[in-house]
């Protein structure tokens, strides 16, 4: 996983004060378990007008929200505070939990060797990071001889409030099972298309129970640190909602870290599901706790590129207790799910020297230099279940690393990617030993004919745990445009089962994201999403589609911007070359003037139809009926000699 | 089809005085027959500096070049002038054509009633277009009782210079099947990927031969009008490269019609194969000569838009007359292939009321107007023997419109759209009797379960004729980001098979594409092409990828900008976060930063091994063997227990 993100810049404006989504609004759906309550945006229509201009209602449509409480224009949030603890009752509820000192901030967390050169950084312009002033309270940990993952749950039979929540918003907060409509189109049951599921089982509506057999099974993984309490819970399988996950953080060469929570605040606004924080250089346990106390989302980190820092960034000189030391730091402060890139095995290694781009994983090269300089298997393969067990006290989530994955078209599939594979199945087997979540990287750069392949060989070789890929790119010669050439592959990846799709921006290879890349990125990846949802037909996908497609044919031009990814976007080019409000309520547009567009002479066929005193499809019948007859008395040629 | 595109703006350069694309020259490959020249770009590479410091050259990378003469710095190019007519001799050296002295320009061919309204208005700025001034030669037709078309040709055997001309560019120029490389990389056959072509039938290397059977097949087009000997011959067919269209043309509400030259010049050099003229109101036959006199790629028109302008936009009062004096009218003017809804029968109308969408085809819905005001069957599909009859007189080929393509998901692959598919193969076989070359249109929007169902019923139906869609896009949802929503469908549907796509461009459904919009429709376009290309296994395909990953690999950062569809973005990119020229030679991006990069920490990896004075792979085998010994040795275990 790679990419930073760009000090923010004029070009697009601050989320800080946003203003709501046009004609949105925040509700909430409450769950039957305390404190269950699910945020959801729902975007208001104007009516129809009929051709009797009589006016028929266009119901509200209801959209999955990721923006968290800074969607809900009744709560005022100050970065200083942080967010609401809202799950910490849930967790402190469960009774497994115990408070406890912690590990101490450390002048190294930071990149300082001294807390006195620490703070004189302080005292220069972006020197060290000011710390997050306002958490009281300490890290949590499972009791001894307890575990606290979602999973140990799922596997207990337990439902918690978190798959409860989950459940509804996967629903989009839909009441029971026997009103599935989402739509606000009359024809929208008889317009839903069934999809092609390729073996996943999406039900009809998700139920509590659903959700919690499958983290049992580990289809699913909730990624929920018990020290992030802020975080509403969220699911990710391939019988779920695809899930996106944008990518932000600081960088060595370039990058203030003041505006590290704007970045998150202005992804999350933008769709992502989950954040990874990849922050490098000083100030990154600083800057990950500004970031986690308030993201409403799961956060996530490779702990290696800190534990190389650590050292200097020699990975020569990594150990296991600066790596472990990493893990609880970071699993202290609330991360989510953490990459590890386990399956960087010493006899891999040389199978990427023939490759044309080598090894491109940022963790997977580090980890392949570490072996080669100690001519030794990985601590992180050697001492595997000792992560498992770190992670298991905090519920941190795995995200087993593709440190071999293909940095091209031509070292897609090959035997160095899927030898990695094979190693992280049967890493997922052992972290399922001690209930710990596990998703499973994948690549990367894949021509779209090799794309399945690498879904049914994770499906299998990893036992259904879900994937959880970058792209993949399906051709490499478009460097300024890889969130396209990245989207195609997502969309077909997700369709074939992939349960998350880390976004790639149009800076992937040339530089830093600034805001308006990681929105390019978003919205390219929530499409990708989407068309896969689509695809594979899940109940609730195509309602959005029939509701914009509805707006459009109608003419409602405010609607269709409201109901579509990116309202401001969609309007702003809507207006450059009809600005006026009128043309709003045209029946036509720009494109193709008003004698030319198609939509309106569709409606005129209607028009027309109604206007014989007979209900269109009658008079069309009626017609029809007619001209048949005359059609076969003229001896049903099907052409006329010419 | 949709889409006219604003006039130029500040925003991107005009081309009219365009340099080359940076580090790229022109060269020419020559046939056996006379005047078979075939233009490519090479693009030259700086060396790779080896560890030992040692150079290596990497050879230039040959590519396909659509630019025409335009992309030859050493011709000299006037708007006034037209370009050469390099298709002169061969059209006419083959004795079945005669000039004539055509049809006589009418005032309403512009959009004016009289030839004083139409003076009048050229006073005014912006009123009549000026006639293109330069060209003093009589249209031609084929002699009676002769057929001019490259289908006819392709069916008596004849192999054409323009069939020459195609597998010279198909091949890109390459000598001979025993020398297939067409990559820098030393290892580029083996990283070459075998792909999937689903039935086509692919060559390793393309012979005129080749070309003439697929076009005598009906399997691949080339749409070659013999009064627009302007044109640079190119083919569309499924076991060829992918072949992508851009839409230009004015409008009644907005444009000027003057910079049009300019737009077909802005698309090709961005890599436009065939460029569709969709003007509309006033100036459509001025505008047209412009164009065509200009332009070195096929020109495809609607011409039920021009027929429709003359009857004032009244559908109902369209008749065959006035139909057929304009195809005669574009015909004579050199316009390579026309879209006739010709499939749009009486009895599909009904099918359509129901829908989402209703008939979203400008097309579709003028001719459903037609033959509900008439309760007649269309006069395309009635007269449709004598359409063909005039394509064949001047080889213009049929682009069979799709006048009843889904505008929604909601709609996809329905009964109407599968209807009219049915009759356009029909319509298929009744031109193919006339040697008339066809391809066939298509949706849409189409979710992506749904693609390769649309592809294989029209491979099926229409007897392998090139299928040529618009996208499809894959969701509704994304307005302002179609390009990319219908990149992911135009991907898949190319690698499936489709032949020809028609592209999108970001202000789809929203307005006019200004020349930024045509260049993000194009780009994307290319995207996908070539990703099907990939997919498919295309022999011409992959080495452009190898290149480019190699240079990147070896952070040879100008070839990578330099080999990439689009240079100045990727360079302009880099240069944002990195704009020193040092930057350019460094070792790593703004992205990681030094300590990060992952292709460094790979050659650093490569160079470790050179420093143990060992070949790498022997260093690590060597390793390896070690590692492994001792391994086994210590009993094998996968993990050492906690």
């Amino acid at each position: 996983m790679s990419a930073a993100i760009k000090p923010a810049e004029n070009e697009v404006p601050s989320v800080t004060n946003e203003k709501p989504l046009p004609n949105s609004r925040r509700i909430y759906v409450a769950g039957k378990q305390p404190g269950v309550r699910v945020p959801f945006r729902e975007i208001d229509q104007s009516p129809t007008r009929n051709f009797d201009n009589s006016l028929e209602d266009n119901p509200a449509v209801r959209v999955y929200d990721t923006s968290g409480p800074y969607g809900d224009p009744s709560i005022h949030s100050d970065v200083r505070e942080g967010l609401a603890a809202m799950r910490r009752d849930w967790i402190v509820g469960r009774g497994d939990v115990e408070e406890y000192e912690g590990r101490s901030l450390q002048p190294i967390d930071d990149g300082y060797l001294t807390f006195d050169a620490a703070n004189q950084a302080r005292q220069k312009e972006k020197g060290r990071l000011e710390d997050f002033p306002a958490l009281n309270r300490t890290p949590l940990r499972a009791i001894k001889g307890s575990c606290v993952t979602q999973m140990h749950y799922a596997r207990q039979g337990i439902i918690t409030p978190e798959m409860e929540f989950i459940a509804i918003r996967e629903n989009l907060g839909r009441d029971c099972p026997t009103n599935l409509s989402l739509s606000n189109s009359r024809d929208s049951l008889q317009h839903q298309h069934r999809g092609q599921s390729f073996g996943a089982s999406i039900p009809e509506y998700v139920t509590p129970e659903f959700v919690r057999d499958e983290v049992a099974r580990g289809r699913a993984i909730i990624p929920a640190n018990i020290n992030h309490p802020e975080s509403e819970p969220m699911i990710i399988g391939r019988n779920f909602l695809v899930k996106i996950n944008a990518n932000i953080g600081n960088s060595a060469v370039l990058s203030s870290i003041d505006d590290e929570v704007e970045k998150m605040r202005w992804s999350i606004k933008c769709g992502s599901d989950t954040v990874m924080d990849l922050s490098t250089g000083k100030n990154i346990h600083a800057t990950r706790e500004w970031i986690i106390r308030n993201s409403p989302v799961p956060i996530g980190t490779v702990p290696i590129y800190q534990a190389l820092e650590k050292v200097g960034g020699k990975a020569e000189e990594l150990t296991w207790e600066i790596f472990r030391d990493t893990l609880i730091e970071q699993a202290e402060q609330g991360v989510d799910y953490f990459t590890i890139h386990a399956g960087v095995r010493l006899p891999y290694i040389p199978m990427t020297a023939k490759r044309t781009t080598g090894i491109v994983s940022r963790g997977g090269s580090i980890l392949a230099k570490w072996c080669l300089a100690h001519h030794e298997e990985s601590f992180l393969y050697t001492r595997f279940r000792d992560i498992c067990e770190i992670m298991a006290a905090y519920d941190v989530s795995f995200s087993l690393g593709d440190g071999l994955r293909p940095g091209s078209i031509a070292d897609a599939n090959d035997a160095a990617q899927f030898a990695e594979l094979e190693t992280l199945g049967e890493l997922t087997k052992i972290a399922w030993e001690y209930d710990c979540q596990v998703m499973i990287e994948g690549p990367g750069h894949v021509p779209m004919h090799l794309i399945k392949e690498n879904m049914d060989k994770q499906l299998e070789t990893c036992q259904e745990a879900p994937f959880y890929t970058l792209g993949p790119l399906t051709t490499d010669i478009a460097p300024g445009y890889d969130h396209i050439t990245s989207a195609i592959g997502a969309a077909m990846i997700g369709w074939y089962g992939t349960a998350m799709l880390c976004y790639v921006t149009p800076k992937e290879h040339l530089g830093l994201p600034n805001k308006k890349d990681v929105k390019d990125g978003v919205i390219a990846y929530k499409i990708a999403a989407h068309a896969a949802d689509l695809a594979k037909g899940h109940p609730g996908a195509q309602y959005r589609d029939n509701a914009l497609s509805k707006s459009r044919f109608e003419f409602r031009w405010e609607d269709q911007f409201n109901l579509s990814l990116d309202p401001e976007v969609a309007r702003e080019y809507h207006d450059e070359t009809l600005p006026q409000e009128g043309a709003k309520l045209a029946h036509f547009c720009s494109m193709c003037g008003p004698h030319f567009c198609s939509m309106k002479i569709t409606q005129d066929v209607r028009e027309y139809a109604a206007s014989q005193g007979l209900k269109e499809e009658e008079a069309l019948a009626r017609g029809m009926e007619e001209k048949s007859r005359e059609f076969v008395e003229k001896g049903a040629e099907v052409y006329s000699p010419a």
